[in-house]
């Protein structure tokens, strides 16, 4: 047997069977620096996967932060303490007026809670509108407004519509956006006849899982006023896109045109110290105040903002947005020279430091080649480079590296890439 | 304006009016070190109430955990990590037979949401009961079967059961434990009758949110065996009582003569760093695994593990659990002594280091004392001691010291109290 098979049987048999790991044979990493992750046997591996180690593995000054105030002080919010205030206000910094309290949860998942609890108070209105093939949370109520195998039967309160794709989807032409905020309304309508007048739309502002599709200038602005007409708030899950990822902006919903009512975030927020947050207006806070408080006993505790602060601080300091907008381009570019040689290049979508390339197996039906995408995922790893796959059909490669990415490191992926396409 | 009231404002100004502050001048604490947190202006404050620095605030070798594994790797679950596995095998040896796989969140409202979502998909059956007056988190389901201001009205699938109150309740006499079985299976029923049979019967096992009442032996096993009868399992929430707080058991549920279905776990599990998780059988897993799946995607992060076998290993070669048994038996008879001259005094209630001292205005009529209760939590800071309240009344001082508590500590807590109550 060897070591790896033994961590698998002994994973099995102490974790169980609902848990999945990525790959056939799964990697067994045991040390990251940068955009390096490094196994058991001393291998080096591209990451060009995790967007949670945002400013790279690592990151000594963010592992000082962590240190430093976990030696000194950790408790939560019921005392007063100045790094959550500090925190809080270079965060709110990064956002259009309108956009002005913070407040902390641990994960992705609870960020996204607390901004359904949040519209669901304060509108007063139950019902929840998310875009199918989306991802939110794995608690009962972002699984149920999630499609990765939320198990459970929906609420009648959810309603679903579908995702805007431009690419095999029917979102094309002039008046997509039009077309698409009438299937918002049609779904607010129904969430009414079921007696649940809508009081959030969800989105994740680049579609991450559904293959990173592109939106037409006019798509969200019209849908989010359908929304705010039906009484609801736009709640926007800056989760995948946020903190300068996208390049150019550092929000995703900016790319867009809109502001959002409701900001979630979480991954990137402090490197991978469990750190998520909620931002949003004075007014939907009141409004959810008046009916119940908020606590959350590791939310905004001194050693997650100080974690979170560092991060805020390398991204100024390393320029990493704009190294996201510059690299991304680059890569961009690169991945455009292959599709010139690689038939199987249907689509490259995205931007920044969030590409996803979309596989067919045939460019003129669009066919999702999602086999193939496996392969190339697999074969990826095989040389050395990790990425991921995406999409409804996973035929979408996701690439999504630590912030610290450079020209040399897409030159490297690119390489890979054109070598595991080629087999 | 003073430099606590600058705080003040900024805080308002930046979280909201949503966020609680603990005091009527709220602290500001700075640094912590075991059983001592001080503030800014270097006053000293022996913490009798926070039970997330389990091992003592800042305890070196968990800083030293936490240092060493950020600096080296800190990723996620979907690679091989040998320091979860590790992590989760020393957890397990905790658990009796039965309770075999151990599944990781970074909260315990996440732990609670997981553990419904198991029992949902497991029992393929949606109804929920309660305790009222409970407290198991501040997601959107969590918050419905809370009754901590949740503020919104509560779904058809939930049923809330009265708290067994020893003291003031009708909980008393030899058939209490029959007496409350029947009103769980009348909850059963009435679930079932709205179309939503029960999957799950959850419970904090020392009811701390209820101001810690006696439980009469036979009340849990008859209560579990009808919860089993009707199809649905028992989630024993272990986020207060877990890791050894109640001296003599290391869970409370070891106490009430019950082996759950279900543990979940939170708050002291790696003495403030976000970690938590789920204790269940291979069975449930099963039952769950078939028809999703799970990731968290900083639960079980190799950081987080690493400080909560620091956790673990503290306990025992500190001898905490031992010490928390010894330490609250002088901490009961000093507390004893006291009702022989405060006569507000009503009842003492708890074991090891998590204390509850009722207070009431009458001893025959056992009148709750909720406005003194507060004047005596006030007066404790003032002579620098923190304590809680607890109880559907508010009038239970909560004593509930990280694990370093000494004899020493709990003299000065005496004499304060003493000091307070004459006052």
């Amino acid at each position: 047997m060897t070591r790896e098979e033994s961590l698998l049987a002994r994973r099995q048999r102490l974790m169980g069977g609902a848990y999945r790991l990525f790959y056939g044979r799964p990697l067994h990493i045991v040390r990251g620096e940068g955009v390096w992750l490094f196994d058991a046997a001393g291998r080096r591996y591209l990451d060009a996967y995790n967007n949670v180690p945002h400013v790279g593995h690592c990151h000594p000054r963010v592992v000082e932060a962590i240190c430093t105030q976990a030696a000194a002080l950790n408790t939560h919010t019921r005392y007063l303490h100045e790094g959550v205030l500090d925190y809080a206000e270079m965060l709110l910094s990064r956002f259009p007026p309108g956009l002005e309290i913070a407040m902390f949860t641990c994960t992705g998942s609870e960020a996204n809670e607390l901004a359904l609890r949040i519209a669901r108070l304060a509108t007063d209105r139950p019902g929840i509108i998310a875009v199918e093939n989306g991802y939110h949370g794995n608690t009962w109520l972002t699984a149920q407004i999630s499609d990765e195998e939320p198990g459970e039967p929906r609420e009648d309160r959810i309603a679903i519509v579908p995702c805007p794709d431009t690419f095999r989807g029917t979102c094309r032409g002039p008046d997509a956006g039009a077309r698409y905020a009438q299937a918002v309304a049609q779904a607010a309508d129904r969430l009414r006849e079921r007696g649940y007048p809508p009081g959030a739309f969800i989105m994740d502002t680049v579609l991450s899982s559904n293959g990173l599709p592109d939106i037409p200038a006019d798509w969200l602005p019209e849908v989010v006023a359908v929304v705010r007409a039906a009484g609801a708030v736009f709640i926007a899950d800056e989760v995948q896109p946020g903190f300068g990822r996208m390049g150019g902006h550092f929000w995703g919903f900016e790319r867009l045109g809109v502001v959002p009512d409701i900001v979630t975030m979480g991954k990137p927020m402090a490197n991978g110290h469990p750190a998520a947050a909620v931002v949003t207006s004075q007014d939907l806070v009141d409004g959810f105040g008046a009916r119940a408080s908020y606590f959350n006993t590791f939310g905004g505790n001194p050693v997650s903002c100080a974690a979170a602060r560092a991060v805020l601080e390398v991204l100024d300091e390393e320029r990493l947005p704009e190294n996201a907008r510059e690299v991304g381009q680059y890569l961009r570019a690169g991945l455009e020279a292959l599709a010139e040689r690689h038939a199987a290049i249907g689509d490259i979508r995205g931007s920044g430091l969030f590409q996803g390339v979309d596989l067919v197996s045939d460019r003129a039906t669009r066919a999702p080649a999602g086999k193939l995408a496996q392969a190339v995922h697999n074969g990826m790893r095989d040389r050395g480079v990790l990425i991921g796959t995406i999409g409804a059909h996973d035929n979408v490669l996701k690439i999504r590296p630590p912030m610290v990415f450079s020209r040399e490191h897409a030159d490297l992926l690119l390489a890979c890439l054109d070598e595991a396409l080629a087999n």
